[in-house]
């Protein structure tokens, strides 16, 4: 296994353009799949995405790109998901192909709507992909300073240790550094919970907290985490690797993180629905407050989560921020 | 133990000031020492602090204000020590009366640097204090958002859960919340490394390291953190409680920090003589560096600290931050 696998990155936003960067630094043939014929038509010619980390110059050279999903699958052999998990579904949906015995590895963070499963999940239960060639790449890990090749660390989980390896080797390089975890369950759920965290740090900022509350908020925020990751998958995991903790403080810390800005303006008072047309786009961490809370609401065994239950509140009950915020406050420490 | 006890706040800076706008919230009558005769005869006929918050409105008739700290001292009970810890020590010299019998809390970070010891230590050994008798009190706690009535966390530690409560009862208001704990030494320790931390952070951000980095760096810091004070003082701690983590966060990613400040200019290029002229004022984290540095050495149990090695060797023995910085890259995940 390694030398003539066949990597394939579906996708065609910031994240999967950043993986394009740094997958063809060490290979020098990927497959490219994104929907939009017109955007593979200005990159063929231009060498650019135009939507995306427009800045980055792509390696035309060692890029095969295809507006089908079908010769994405037939034709790779480890296939990186960067599509929005709310659009996962009706991607694979399309395919004709049998997707069984790729590898599979997800750079999607949430809930596939259509199971209510995190993406490792959803390829093992529907697509019968055997956990052993499902794996996780994560952050923390802004796009943008992949771009300009800012020092960033990922970490890859797999439970087959030897793939998590393939995938790190070819995605480092002087400014990638990766290490690997088995811990596929914990980083996909924290990944996916950060976002909710960092939409209670936008609330609470539009509210009029400051900085020495946003700094309990986050304390509290990767204490929950460890609890409901422990609740889910318990093992040992030590959260404050950068797998967690730094993925939690990326974003929770971003000021042009997308769930901050959309809890931001739920603080100041706009609607859901006003924030979310204002925003044109979508912020993920209101989905994964739904699909949390309903993962947790079915757990048997109960995990104390103020945090997300008071973003849930407000974004799903209708309930005043202001007060919830006010409830929260009492409930951390 | 309650109503009878007289508290003093000994220091005229800003953390001094905030606390006692926090005191004066639920005391009738606070003593309040500091050096300045200049500021007193300012904030006497003004009712503001000319110097630090100078936006809070002081409510004069509770306030007994002196510039002799025997005053202070004799007439109070509890002491609450706001001086640098670079101070601290001239300060005390000056007593002609009698400090044994006091309760002193700390609200102080750092080392003394005429014995090395973390101030509760200091005070025991030099003074005669016993540990029942003596407390801290850290944040997370920017005191510019205490001036401004933003909701902050208090952490009050005291061997005796006693007086830790009678401390957080009479800091509590609208915009002050606290928990008490017993860990005194952990608490001194965080509240002094975070500092260390908060250098790194500057220096990385001086030499072009991005929000990623920064990420990766804190989430190491915090395991580094851990490993050091657990290494002082065993005790079953949760690294993640807002005394440590929340404390580390709000210096580490506050662009307002001195300690930041001037790391970034040591990443910028500045000499350290020079970045401290520049910023004319001292920065607590280039003490704690060496002092932290001194007692790690002392250890005979080793401990690895590669950020605070790394921050040591560009202050102290003059090694280029970038060099230095990128070594400290490969040690870090």
């Amino acid at each position: 296994m390694d030398k003539d696998l066949k990597f394939a990155v579906l996708g065609g936003g910031s994240w999967a353009t950043a993986l394009i960067k740094m997958l063809t630094e060490n290979l020098d043939n990927v497959i490219w799949y994104m929907r939009n014929p017109d955007a593979i038509g200005y990159i063929k010619i231009q060498g650019h995405n135009p939507n995306y980390l427009s800045s980055v110059a792509l390696d035309l050279d060692k890029l095969q790109l295809t507006n089908t999903i079908d010769t994405a699958v037939s034709e790779a052999d480890i296939l990186i998901f960067a599509i929005p998990s709310a659009f996962l579904e009706s991607e694979l949906l399309k395919l004709t192909v049998p997707i069984t015995d790729k590898i599979i590895f997800s750079a999607i963070k949430g809930i596939v709507p259509e199971t209510g499963l995190i993406v490792g999940e959803h390829f093992h239960e529907k697509y019968h992909i055997p956990f052993e060639n499902i794996g996780v790449i994560t952050g923390p890990c802004h796009a943008e300073e992949v771009a300009l090749e800012r020092l960033s660390y990922l970490t890859i989980a797999c439970a087959d240790g030897k793939k998590a390896k393939l995938i790190a080797k070819n995605l480092n390089s002087h400014y990638i550094k990766t290490k690997i975890t088995k811990d596929i369950i914990g980083t996909e759920y924290a990944a996916m919970l950060k976002n909710i965290y960092a939409v209670a740090a936008g609330i609470a900022h539009g509210l009029g907290y400051g900085d020495n509350f946003q700094s309990v908020l986050m304390s509290n925020a990767i204490r929950e985490m460890k609890r409901f990751t422990k609740r889910i998958h318990n093992i040992d995991r030590n959260i404050n690797e950068s797998a967690y903790l730094g993925d939690l403080l990326v974003t929770g810390y971003s000021i042009f993180s997308r769930n901050r800005m959309f809890g931001n303006m739920i603080g100041k008072g706009y609607t859901v629905k006003s924030a979310m047309m204002e925003m044109n786009m979508v912020a993920e961490g209101y989905y994964a407050t739904k699909s949390t809370y309903e993962i947790k609401s079915k757990l048997k065994k109960k995990v104390k989560t103020p945090i997300i239950d008071a973003v849930y509140e407000v974004l799903y009950e209708g309930k005043n921020a202001k007060k919830s915020f006010k409830a929260l406050t009492n409930k951390l420490n």
